[in-house]
């Protein structure tokens, strides 16, 4: 029982969660609160239950500080389940919304948004890691909603700001950075987060929807995406993941006692910038493809061996990295070359192992 | 660490799970195949978590010898989810369906496709407790597909055979029965299962899919339950809920170690029976609402004090009840009195403690 603590896992998601949570998990496993059964086996009615679902609800909203005029839900489906969700509950407004395309997460949205309306795109597809300037961005005043990702956890696309909507409603898929910045919540209509980054592990995704959002679904939207039903039914209306919800309440008081979002935030710039620091003073044998102004704290995306990356070199360098107990570390499939995600769970004594092993491979394959 | 052993549980879901199962979800929660990590941290697309999914779908097909003809899926979003997935996979055919409303969740199975075309009901909602004879059935050639529910969970009424309706394809929710009973499989078009009852905690939905029936969704179904789609995907179309399908993998090798689903029914079988025969035997101190010909092998709702049941006794019921450790009793609300689920976690040990301290219960009451 346990486990080697001396694992380090980038992975992107599902990912690490804190070494605490687990042990707690662990030990309560088979019985949950001296009730002589797991949590697993509990109705979704329970009293138990029913507390882990109040529990999780108050530390969005105190992590979060969210306000009073939002509803926090807890919903099955992940990120695409949202996608479809927030389409089929916003856009009956108008019938068209405003979509952000940056990257593999916010076009799979927007394709998924089609099929029940008009897309229109913002600013035509960006080269990859890249977000065009503001002054070049066209919105339609009669959209339902903007929508776009905060965070594209494949191309290590990040916004480093808050779009400006005027009066039209933003969504915002938080999947990747939710509770890793301090934000303003009221600058937003909807917030969608599934919660295997940085919150807890797969099987649920957190919404967040100001009230005045609610009440216009389409007749077509699955009770089970409905966020005015969930709402009513107080995220119970079936049975959710119970046990994904509960480690999920676990990480947010992990968070909480780890001094809130704040910290997360200092922490998530320090990591990030040891380890974009660590490829541009590479002198190239690193390479970040991102433009700097967006770059992700939580996915890095980098080649190894100069330039577009050397795939013999690459596959040694994911090899030895093993070595040293590194997971998880490959690039998405559809990019290639390495990605270290650095969400909450990842500390930066974890980074700093990571920049050490890079350092040294560079050096050793430099003397060759 | 640990727990008790000693409590029974007869929760209708998310319910008892093998105590071997957990213990061996607990030695490896930090440590997934000496990986150092959690199976919960690990990535959807892992050589891991791939070969959960694997071997998770193989169980399905061994345990229930599903034809080289259909699919096995897993999807979130509950029963409630693939009701209205079932609706947006099928019902393009003739834009119609056939509903048999026999209790709470066929009932809302119909409400739910009702938003996607026509639903016309087999018989006129019968009395709770009762499937109307064959006879008085009225089917639509024109049917997309018939519908019904294997097992009304909340009601207590179970089809003891399977409804014939010749070329029409047979839509099943298996959510409380399967793999309690063995059944032929090529006699359904799709069968669609809920986890959390007899096969794992909540989170997962197994969908068996006939080939013929993929192909066809409406436009508008979303991707998370657009069968075709997710076929199409493996099942890892987006994040699953990873660890739900780990312990259900688990509960499926353990279903396997004792006897496979034969084993289960005739456990089933002598697990009702017992229950049964004490409420038929109380001379009307316990009483069960439901037609013998239709009563669930897998929950047993059943009234205390004569008859309608006396409100009073069943707090007091449940009270003692709890002091043997016997938990989750109570009857669904809009039912009342107690209900015993005895999905296959529940040992036919379990369910003999229950009838002693129901005999017991009613000698007490019997001699003030």
């Amino acid at each position: 029982m346990g486990g080697s603590n001396s694992v380090l896992n980038f992975g992107a998601g599902p990912a690490k969660l804190p070494r605490e949570v687990l042990l707690e998990v662990q030990g309560e496993l088979l019985n949950y609160q001296n009730m002589g059964m797991s949590i697993m086996e509990m109705s979704h009615r329970s009293p138990e239950y029913s507390k882990i679902n109040a529990d999780a609800q108050k530390a969005v909203r105190e992590l979060m500080n969210v306000p009073d005029n939002y509803r926090v839900l807890f919903i099955q489906g992940g990120g695409t389940g949202a996608f479809a969700a927030v389409a089929m509950n916003l856009l009956n407004r108008t019938g068209s919304a405003d979509y952000l395309v940056t990257g593999t997460w916010s076009r799979k949205a927007a394709k998924e948004a089609r099929k029940y309306g008009n897309v229109k795109l913002v600013f035509p597809e960006p080269e990859l890691g890249t977000i065009p300037d503001q002054s070049t961005w066209t919105f339609d005043p009669e959209a339902s909603y903007v929508y776009y990702c905060a965070n594209e956890t494949v191309d290590g696309v990040e916004f480093g700001f808050i779009p400006e909507t005027h009066d039209v409603p933003l969504i915002a898929d938080m999947s990747s950075s939710i509770m890793t910045k301090e934000i303003d919540v009221k600058k937003f209509g909807v917030i969608i987060a599934g919660a295997q980054k940085n919150i807890g592990p797969a099987g649920v995704t957190v919404i967040i929807v100001r009230d005045d959002l609610l009440g216009n679904p389409m007749t077509i939207c699955p009770s089970i995406l409905d966020f005015t039903h969930i709402s009513k039914e107080n995220s119970v209306h079936n049975t959710p993941a119970t046990f994904s919800v509960y480690v999920m309440n676990k990480v947010f008081d992990w968070i909480k006692r780890n001094g809130g979002v704040k910290e997360m935030e200092k922490q998530a710039n320090e990591k990030s910038k040891l380890l974009y620091d660590t490829i541009d003073n590479s002198d190239g044998f690193y390479y970040c493809p991102i433009s700097e102004e967006c770059r992700s704290r939580m996915n890095v995306p980098f080649r190894v061996g100069f330039n577009k990356g050397n795939v013999a070199l690459e596959a040694e360098f994911l090899d030895h990295a093993l070595k040293y107990n590194m997971h998880q570390l490959k690039g998405h499939r559809s990019v290639g070359g390495m990605r270290a995600s650095l969400y909450n769970a990842v500390t930066l004594e974890d980074v700093q192992a990571l920049v050490k092993y890079m350092k040294e491979f560079q050096k050793e394959k430099a003397a060759l």
